[in-house]
């Protein structure tokens, strides 16, 4: 026997050991939803809802009001007919971290179940994967001495904010580069540029030499045409985050050859989506990373689980819980700095 | 411990009760290749490779001389870490039933290790599915005679193979459809008509009232025009078969418009590309069915196992080890006519 007999939402905040700024937002703590996931077995499975008002449109405080529609939905269910449980919550497509967090809560009460990680679930297909850190905007300074610090600590690709002052941001990831020689530079615009500046931004810098992995998401989320624009005239592969959310806005990207990259969150695709993105992608020869919001351990063993059994993820930007204050971590995996494995 | 042993080759010929008639090939009998793979743990997991010369220009006593390549491939290999060994047998592309059976083999024996079966493992999306039988090419009466046979045996879904005459081709669906009220047809040209004659084809029997479900590979493999061309000019929703054989041919076709439907059979793209038509498909809200080659019981659990749990599929067109003469049913799966359900 394996069916949800019980369904649980706690509100939980956590907070960044300092504000992390991005293009059009400061955070100073993260308010999380943990699941809890109950089967008549007495086996529990955990996820995580991480929402995003700026990338979903999502408020904790009215997601955390869906713990009755959600116990509606699946109680009842078989955590083993996790296609069917993943079908009912594909509804709550409006509120794709919910979807996320639940969604992943149920495989893991079925890896609990028969005694086998997520991981191995999905396919095993990597033992370790590496995450990068985030520079958040700062000054100039600021984010040139936290690149070193980061770089320092072991950790080869540095994610680069930027978006909201063409001028700096150009100089900011000239002097970055200057000081972390061998690293690898993701520069996420957080739909900061209009398309001209974009190509203006990845022109300069590629004219003095500096190499970027990815270029993500210079452009507001509708703007399909600005990313193709950009991805057809500059040499930086294009990462599509805020126009990717669910499956149908990705296989769209695909149809119009708009970006090279996909940024996957589960907090914007839920698991379900998740895996047919990644599917897709690979046929149609994308490249992919995976990121995250504000995540803490708990959530982040999430997108931990599903990179290592699918292994299907060129760059990793799985540091959210190591920007937030825990008392205790929640991972069903190992970390040093950068390196994440299996147990 | 989960690590491959052994993997082991057997040819078995099974003989059709009676003779199989298809556009350009009749068939006596069916010669697979049985897949046994061992691990460390003493458990065993079983494949089956069908193959099809027509269609993926397979000979098995070609593909039984690989059983040493498939060894050197994947022994030491950890069946959990499946899509690791996935992509090992993805290279072995050009022989694509090959790769199904050895791929479904690491699946069965990974199931067996964590006693949960294949299509939990896969999602469990449905308990229930319900096969077609099909009528091959015969005389109009002969043909007629099968249909309400297997119509009255309480399969509700007739595929109907058509392709080398259009005129009786016309009379015969017209026919059965007559004698057989309230059943579903799928009708399969394998490749036998022109566009305009497939044109022509639909049209006459769409002017006499009759609903086919599925028009299944009018034209040749390669004529995706073709396919396109058909799929505007009729009214009835027209199936990749023959030109739908890796996750990359579906890509384009779905990239073309060309079709309504694709038909997944495992012996053409492995379990890993067929994992991945799945997402493909349903995202670009196409149809599918999925079918067979000359697979005995053991086969078609590997088929059965992926529409289980998945769920994915409009119709299955299981009915191949229905036409084989075998010593015992080798499914982990139960069958009563039409109906195919899980233990």
């Amino acid at each position: 026997m394996s069916k949800i007999v019980n369904v649980e939402f706690k509100l939980r905040t956590y907070e960044y050991y300092k504000p992390f700024h991005i293009t059009g937002s400061i955070s100073e703590s993260s308010t999380n939803i943990e699941v809890v996931i109950e089967t008549d077995a007495g086996v529990k499975g955990y996820g995580e809802i991480s929402p995003s008002f700026r990338v979903n449109g999502e408020k904790v405080e009215a997601l955390y009001k869906l713990e009755e529609a959600v116990k509606e939905s699946i109680i009842g269910m078989d955590v083993k007919e996790y296609r069917k449980i993943f079908e009912v919550l594909d509804r709550f497509f409006s509120t794709p971290s919910v979807k996320a967090g639940v969604q992943y809560a149920v495989l893991d009460a079925f890896s609990e179940e028969i005694e086998t990680p997520v991981y191995y679930l999905l396919g095993g297909l990597k033992e370790e994967i590496e995450t990068d850190r985030t520079v958040g905007m700062d000054t100039i300074e600021n984010m040139v001495k936290e690149a070193k610090k980061i770089f320092s600590e072991g950790f080869n690709v540095i994610k680069i904010k930027v978006g909201e002052n063409l001028r700096k941001d150009i100089e900011v990831v000239g002097e970055i580069a200057k000081e972390t020689k061998g690293a690898k530079y993701i520069v996420d615009a957080n739909m900061g540029y209009t398309p001209k500046q974009a190509i203006e931004f990845a022109r300069v810098l590629y004219r003095r030499g500096i190499d970027i992995s990815v270029f993500e998401q210079p452009v507001v989320a509708s703007d399909i045409e600005g990313l193709k624009y950009i991805r057809f005239n500059s040499t930086y592969p294009v990462a599509a985050d805020e126009s990717a959310r669910s499956k149908y806005d990705v296989y769209r990207l695909i149809k119009e050859e708009a970006v090279d990259f996909i940024n996957i969150k589960l907090m914007k695709s839920g698991i379900s989506d998740a895996l047919a993105i990644i599917e897709m992608t690979k046929t149609a020869n994308l490249q992919l990373m995976i990121g995250c919001m504000g995540e803490s351990s708990l959530g982040i063993n999430q997108s931990v689980n599903i990179a290592l059994g699918t292994g299907a993820f060129v760059f990793h930007d799985l540091d959210s819980h190591l920007m937030l204050k825990e008392n205790a971590f929640r991972g069903k995996f190992k970390q040093e700095n950068a390196k994440i494995k299996i147990l």
